[in-house]
């Protein structure tokens, strides 16, 4: 009997509880502890990749262990990391349904596979277009190319090559003559200046530089030629605006955190768009809105460059160890806003969309350069005919195979054709992606420090972004 | 005193135990508990796709339930199933490692995007080629195409279809008369002879159909025609081999289980390679051998029909629920094997390949037609030619963008081109998968019922393909 009354004695009342909570608590901690270790085990679907929490590489690292930049990525989080959700195109033709905004179905289709390239109609309501125009009107519009004359003169006569090597460089066929192809396909010849087969004759025969009249240059015909020749000869008899490759005035609208309601509506929808990871899309280049006038234009061109193992992008070059001699601004996609209905022309043309085969040389045949927006817009494979609130959208990179940005591709070649009558107002989306994963990571991990630092985010992103936009 | 004896006593010790044991037993449980849920909420990742054990529907049903077939499929083995992997084809020319064989590497490299095609050199040995000859052998080969004088004629003449309809449905293009590409795509009229533009002008002189000889039939011209003149014409005046749309033998070697040994392995093998579920490739057709002698052909072809709302497979339409007037075969992927080296000609013509469009009717222009492979391969977008040991893999349908088989995938058009000099030995491996997901389940299940029950797995296969592989 008096075991019993001890059962039911006061300190056995409090170890039984003390068992009971120690118990409620372990079992509590271990499903905690199942929970989170399973999940990381399985990654989440594409689409709702997470970056690690900033915390875990922003603050000063631990003593006896390297700053966090130079140690290496724990494999876990690169997993999650490394793989892209990319849209499926199926077919020319095919629609998708998307949910981009509550209560309302938008519609992908499929304009062309080579590039990966969707329409989505009514992606912007008029009042967002109308709202857009009106915040870029009020940041102040500048012109997206310098005329040459204000330009400064580069002094490549000290370069290391040599005529012969130049010479070589610009012979594709190595025949021994450049054809007026082979010396249109280098833009850089005008110096900003649109060159076309016209403009070729006419400083032949300004410079006399092709003698024979032949339209061929040789090697002896070449050598005669100052390096700058043809950039101070189109300096001396003046360039028109429209002969620029593009004729246009552009601003940037800061997108991020802070930003205006509907700037930040806008790239949240084109996060819910794109499925690409909210981190990546956040620290991407801000919104540019671009007015083409009446007679503005933008000849065919891609977004971004090929990559070569040298390349560096613009974005993540501060991070990356030492500089590279190549440069791309890194746009995996492009998402492009018609913000007003045009009156006449302004379609977006893709002159070689789904070819069988790219080939640069072939853009150009027999005095007709397939790139020209001002003349050949009709021959184009593809054109958009802008309408307000349709969204564009394409990849400028392949896929790498494993989830990643692979290689250039080459048909998302495209460009802005000659407005004939009225204004036309487009928004710019980009979405940079560095193909080396590893830089990507790094860049990141950099640019979320330098938000935990509390230093003003918009900072950030316009210091990393700020070559890019003085060069566009 | 007496209460601190009594916490060391025998029955408080029993109570304390209990309560450690129950302890133990629950964090057990519960760990089992949090493990599998959260194991089933992610699934695996697509090429681990596993149909649900067969022993889930094969045994007889629980009283008081449904039979397995009509039951509702559980929502947790559809979501596993419902997701087919398919190969990125990233651009043409775009080479990737695959790990077919153990110590070996295999590489696919992509030959075009439409339809999406690879090429594995070294796919088969050898030896391998040599024993899939030698076994076709031993089984023996058949023409693969019967003459139309062994063929019954069939009657159509009862059809509830008039002339005028019959015109209307040929008259493309609306501008009441048959051009002769109109005429030629519609293959049914030469009754398994290949119709040539020569065959057409043949047979207008000798039906007098077309009296004011201009090439075109209107529509008083057609309804003086009876409704199988052409085939009859073509029956009284005799027909060649090289004339029909393919000319060569073939058989079908078995490669379930209990198959030799080398047909074993080559299912393996292709099952890596495309990563579909084995159970959908283990009850596909079995391995098709095709022998070509000299002068062999076969014109340019779908391995597998276009999809309708009203289209059912030949493997599924057992298990379908009533018949449907359209049928196909309803082969997802073609996998081609070249046994030998070729001495002169027999390539593989992909006519359309990567074509920006698609257009039947294209593909006859000024009395050229592109599907023939006599006459016209030199001017195929893409031809392959013959190497032994090498693979050939492409899809005949699109993706529904769900992970599903889509639409068909008119650009796989292809054909064997004529063998100039010596013979040619193929095999192919088709996987046939409807594109109606819950039929393939059904499918699925019925025949690992088959299976269970101990009737002869061959049986089983041979059973539902039996009417594809008299009608090929």
């Amino acid at each position: 009997m008096s075991q019993k009354d001890s059962v039911c004695s006061r300190s056995y009342f409090m170890v039984v509880m003390v068992f009971v909570h120690v118990y409620i608590l372990n079992v509590m901690a271990l499903l905690f502890y199942v929970y989170y270790t399973s999940d990381s085990a399985h990654p989440p679907p594409a689409g709702d990749i997470a970056l690690p929490p900033p915390a875990q590489s922003a603050g000063p690292p631990p003593p006896g262990q390297p700053p966090a930049q130079a140690r290496a990525q724990p494999t876990h989080s690169l997993q999650q990391f490394s793989r892209l959700h990319r849209l499926e195109g199926i077919k020319v033709g095919h629609m998708q349904k998307v949910d981009l905004v509550p209560n309302k179905v938008h519609y992908l289709k499929t304009l062309s596979l080579k590039p990966l390239l969707f329409e989505i109609t009514n992606f912007l309501s008029e009042e967002e277009c109308k709202l857009v125009i009106h915040l870029a009107k009020l940041k102040g519009l500048q012109e997206s190319q310098i005329m040459p004359s204000d330009l400064q003169q580069e002094v490549i006569d000290e370069m290391d090559i040599s005529k012969e090597e130049i010479f070589n460089l610009l012979d594709y066929n190595q025949d021994g003559q450049l054809q007026m192809k082979e010396v249109l396909t280098h833009t850089r010849f005008g110096d900003g200046v649109w060159i076309t087969p016209e403009n070729i004759r006419e400083i032949y025969t300004g410079l006399k530089a092709d003698p024979d009249g032949n339209g061929l240059l040789s090697l002896e015909e070449f050598k005669e030629l100052n390096t700058n020749a043809f950039q101070t000869y189109l300096r001396q008899r003046g360039v028109q605006k429209t002969e620029l490759v593009r004729n246009s005035k552009h601003t940037w609208l800061y997108q991020g955190e802070g930003a205006h309601q509907i700037l930040r509506t806008i790239r949240h929808r084109v996060i819910r768009l794109t499925q690409l990871p909210p981190e990546i899309v956040e620290h991407s280049e801000p919104l540019q809105v671009v007015k083409y006038d009446q007679g503005g234009h933008y000849h065919a061109h891609h977004d971004s460059g090929p990559i070569y193992a040298e390349t560096s992008c613009f974005h993540t070059k501060l991070v990356a160890n030492g500089s590279t001699p190549l440069e791309t601004s890194c746009r995996y996609v492009t998402v492009l806003f018609y913000l007003n209905n045009v009156s006449g022309g302004g379609e977006t043309a893709f002159p070689v969309a789904d070819n069988r085969t790219y080939d640069e040389l072939s853009l150009i045949q027999n005095n007709m350069d397939l790139r020209d927006t001002r003349l050949n817009c009709d021959r184009a494979n593809l054109l958009v005919k802008p309408v307000q609130g349709t969204a564009l959208f394409w990849y400028n990179y392949l896929s790498d195979g494993e989830g990643w940005v692979g290689e250039q591709d080459e048909y998302s070649l495209h460009g802005g054709c000659v407005v004939t009558q009225g204004t036309k107002w487009i928004a710019n989306n980009w979405i940079n992606i560095d193909p080396d994963v590893q830089r990507q990571i790094q860049f990141q991990q950099a640019i979320s420090k330098y938000t935990n630092e509390e230093a003003p985010a918009e900072w950030a992103v316009d210091n990393i972004y700020q070559d890019l936009h003085v060069e566009l």
